[in-house]
């Protein structure tokens, strides 16, 4: 629409999708931490005075910000781990292959809870494993079992330093990894970007990756690839 | 093996990986544009020589190479356009989803056949679309019923110079994206890295991303996210 | 201006060019981040005590700062979304094209608005567009009758993240696009690298490439582009 | 279309874009130096042996393919500075705005007159001036009068190492300033990027930056700014 | 000397360089903003107590920590705008060429002042002229007779943005121009790397780059090339 | 372990390697400034219950999070220059060879004592050199014997800015050099990267090259390098 | 020593450090790529020329030149895979600990066995071990014991792509890790740099980094640490 | 002067300085590299037809050129090690304080001596100095009388790999150091990008950077701060 200098932060500013989910199949998602908390504030009212919008996740959401989305839509579930307000509160029931979600260290959990929380709000069956970098192989190959579980359909990985894991864990099983760098490190890690080029440069094939600290993301796509059939007709 | 420095070019220094195909449940590659001549020679021999060795892909192979490999391997197949040779050269018949492989121009086209004829010999059935990139939408929306069909599962994106494609196309469909960036273009290109960069921060989510010029990696994890059912036991 | 170290802060360290207005037919601009609070107060002091010196736009500027010039020139305008004091307030009457500014998401909103307020002080005739990025191409699509009015002269693109619709939109329409990359995106975003390279690599032509968030030298660019005549005499 | 990989490089794979010319009121061009000379000299081909199919640039073409074309359509014209082909070999009546090119040193001007050709072909009065480097101001303020012609609608300014002529070109005149980094340097020029990134900081508005040696790209824009009248209806 | 970890913060884990006067001909100089407030603070204490122990300059330092110095050595000079304390605060009697100092707009006045301070207590005669950028060219063309005066030696330019400046004054002049590239700027300048490419891709010849926002840097080499006669015997 | 969301940060997230010692021969560290306090503390409660579970270093650990740890170990040593917390306090007694530590500058000093403390506990006899950057070549040369004395087995050297000095020493001893470049400088310094680069590049051999401001791992290595035996059976 | 520039390539221009494996304990090597042919000639006549200089290495040399050295030093041994020339051919007799050399894959044997020939003649047993990436874990773990053997002192492991197999075995092994990243790889990996990155980043202490490449430092480093005893008087 | 594009390489194309040697004091220059050999051949045909133009350097010449510019200047001097040819061949007779040039190894000479060669011929006395790289500190250590000779006004230090000695250098005299990094190295040298930044990053002061490999730069930065008196009157 077109707006007026004037008032250039009218609630008209904002163009939700509602019909999201019904086009692509999946929630609709609101990248919290590049608006302003009246913005993030209003799309959460818009949603909830909506007739039956679909679901909804608000992602990268701090603590102030996550309260007022709970004012405007008070059923929904906040993870602070995750950075994540879900609505409705509860995940549809799981369908689909298991998502499997490694965080290489405990650094790394957040970024590792998010794509968790974001698989299982797209409707998939997940758990979770922490602390098998590579430094300590003997804690990986422990888990072997778990990763080589047929009902296991895409592992997610959350790693940041070297961001090696990937590499390691798609060598040892057949489905999609999906790598996600975090940001975990200093001096050459570059803010992710030394675990990113790791990640691209897997020796193995088989790794998926996104973006730098883009929980949301890997979650979403493991769901995709673990989904129960084809796409949705459009 | 301990090698002499002697002779370290011997036979010895290369130990395939005969078992990969049981193992994982898809077929050894032996990337080549890093090896002499000789030893990819002598990985074609070895492979002839052993018994039952399950299939191979040659990759970033040139014409001289490849005439070398099919001197040892004489029923392999030769792609020159995707610079692979596979052997056997007739691929399993195809199982699981479709993989659809989208070029978007004449110049991504090598790196697009690369992803297809992997999929095609890791048992999917393939399609090719050519010449849809974002300066001309029209061509790309009168192909949305082919991005659409159910039997798809897996979309692989080939894109170089602004990469924009791959968002576009994650946007439109409900099935993975693979995006695989090409070394298309010239100045600030990057050789390939806007391109990356582009399809790492896509506004979409489901957008898998692999490095540039891989479309080994790009036809492998799409023909992994469209296998046909759980992972092999190990 | 020679000046004593032990006084380096004296009013004369600021030497304004008021007939730029005259010189190059357009208004003179500030930039403020980059200056003490003092030292913009200064100029504007220096600008209502000069006779006529011709309109001046205070850009990247703050809450408090916009405040401190508002005391000096008491009938200027200040748009906190923009960041932009403008005096005189009233922009003149609207000459040439029309100026189209889009901004791919609610995020993009600040530098896209501080490209409409430049253009329109500059006398141009402006509209805004918001929340059609290439992830949901239909809200896009609906807007092509206003992207091709035949009173739009050239079209402002701000984008952050994949930056990829400016690429987009310079293939559906045949006036020039002034794409303007924001700092909107995490990760391998880099602060708008990603999407500035994404902009300069554009495979549709007609694309004029501006510096990170620089509003204001999209809409200076794009007004004069929008001009209705020939270049002041000098 | 969808090939079969055995062809990939059949005729098919390559769809030209014969109507662009009436879409977007330009002519379509192609990008040679990433094309296989076969599958220029086919573009080729197709061209003239559609009906009317309105002009055509190929850009970053060699002296061999440029003979290749020539083959195909006798009748286009080789500008071996510019590394173009143009068909017809006649550009149009100019319209609208001259279109003023300067390279800032000899080893500029191939990518200049790449710009030259390219807007005259799009039907604009053009003008090259060359060595008015920044080395030598007196060179470029003997020239005022020429940048300031009435009659001038836009500049392309091509430079490379420093990079720093559009900023002082765009603080002499009122009109947009299309500013195409060379990739002419060495060491820490990184291949034009130096020069890039002095034009993207540029101290005075009105500059639109491209690509480094786009030359084509700047003359396309430039022919844009400098268009008679308001855009094609589509 | 070697400290017991215990006290590895004791006064003796700085070792001063107290006679740097008399070897180099040059003051001492304390980078403040890498130490702690009281490691300075130690300096200056062992500098007021050790005898006769020649000039020294603090650079880089802030209001704190310049009040704790000057607590040390009370008729110490401290520059706000320059960030310096100088001790003695009175400078020596100019000897040598004349270092002039341009600054090209007002906010890259704090690193000019620091190279002008500096100069000036290593012994010369300095000047200052601000706001000579070149996007109002006919500014610095007003100051043609200053940079030419046969009295200077050495002409420091501070610039960021795109850091032109230096290669157009060194196309002016006859003496060495030392370029310090100022971090003003924002998105692709990258923090002065912008500028600093600019400055060492100078199509001009005689242009010396130091780091950016080294002020002290490039005041204490004017002083240096503009020194009265031989180096000092060792 | 499998995490349910709802309490991802329930104790069982974190999977100490309470063998590391006897599995590699040194002690365990923990890594505290990608970590919340919380979490940080729960290691340390985790230690005090385990029986006999080796020593552990805490690194990167700021005064609030280090009294939290002593709170849980109140017997740990905390070294505030070095932010390292050691438990037990007191150090093995020395084995092996001498680890020689040397800071280029003061402000170099905490990455310095950082390797001198990890080194220390883990069991070697150590000193510290400051201030013998290589812009005062005789600082160093004066310390010549105590670089060359027959007990040093391994030398780490500390150093910011140009990152010179490690390239230097090895040039003057026989013993390996740990070079560990620190984040001071300013400009183009980026945050050590040149140091790093340099140390890279040394033109004499014998430079053991670690992250950036990373003097645990360079302790840890050059302890490793003095170590008095052959490694472990495992 | 001076030399006039009408006869720069004089043979004064090369100052041969004859007494430098007296000095240090180690051979003199010469680096050849970045030397003419009859440099490199020149320095190998010299060397034969000189009574009694002590053992000298020519790395990085190619077929050609390696001839012109042995014509010269006709008892020189050539690697033609590590692109050495050793001078005398026999390496004296081992002492200290055993050097084990890994190579990720066969194409990072070159620089592998560059290191291993370095340690040989710089007086240590090697070990050779190829093919154990971490695409196929149990190919290395296979190799654990070699990897434990109390003879080995030092482990030097190259690696490309991820360059993700020093940070396995540093987590494997007490004895310190040379890890020496290798150009192999395409697109993202920069010629080496994700490699370089990932190494810098391990995130299991005990791994000392060189350049890209540098099979001669790895070697040299390892010898180092490996060393009998105590360093060499000066 | 505006061209036609048909004759786009027509002699008008270039435009010569020739009046600059009276301008600024100093001899024109042509970098060759990056223009056509017919450019530079007409280039070297308009001089000598000019009367009386002043002297002239052509730089980074290859062989086959110069012989071009011999051809049309029979007296101009060609060294082939700096690539460089001089016209007239004799330099002035020497004025001002002297040049020394040092070059760190034996690969670094060609830029030295291009250094000395500009110096030279832009009317200097000069002396060169060669291997006295830091890896062996006593070499450059004996050369300190050389170094510290009052008649030395500037000393050019040519280096590669780590960069490291123009820090060492101006750490010992009190004349300006004048660094020029060349592309010697590989892997993480980027082509001489480490050495830029050590030098930039020197923490000695009074070192002037120059483009990497600018050997011309350096050697006129030397003259003219070695210069006998004030600047030429414009």
């Amino acid at each position: 629409m077109s707006t007026d200098p004037a008032d250039g932060t009218a609630p008209e500013d904002i163009r939700l999708d509602l019909q999201r989910s019904t086009r692509r199949g999946y929630p609709e998602a609101v990248l919290c931490d590049a608006k302003t908390p009246d913005q993030v504030a209003r799309v959460a009212r818009t949603w909830r005075e909506s007739g039956d919008p679909g679901p909804v996740l608000f992602t990268r959401i701090g603590e102030g910000v996550a309260a007022l989305v709970q004012h405007e839509l008070p059923d929904a579930h906040h993870d602070p781990l995750a950075r994540v307000v879900a609505w409705p509160a509860e995940p549809p029931a799981p369908q689909g292959g298991r998502v499997l979600v490694l965080a290489a260290g405990t650094s790394d959990l957040p970024v590792a809870q998010e794509a968790l929380v974001t698989a299982r709000h797209l409707g998939r069956d997940t758990r979770l494993v922490v602390d098998v970098g590579v430094a300590g192989l003997h804690r990986l190959l422990d888990r072997l079992e778990e990763l080589r579980d047929p009902a296991v359909r895409a592992i997610v990985v959350a790693a940041g330093m070297d961001g090696a894991l990937p590499s390691v864990v798609a060598g040892l099983v057949g489905v999609p990894v999906v790598a996600v760098p975090t940001s975990v490190g200093y001096g050459a890690s570059f803010g992710g970007v030394a675990a990113l080029l790791t990640m691209l440069n897997s020796c193995a094939p088989g790794v998926a990756v996104v973006n730098i600290d883009n929980g949301y993301g890997a979650g979403h796509l493991a769901a995709q690839i673990s989904a129960p059939g084809s796409q949705p007709a459009s």
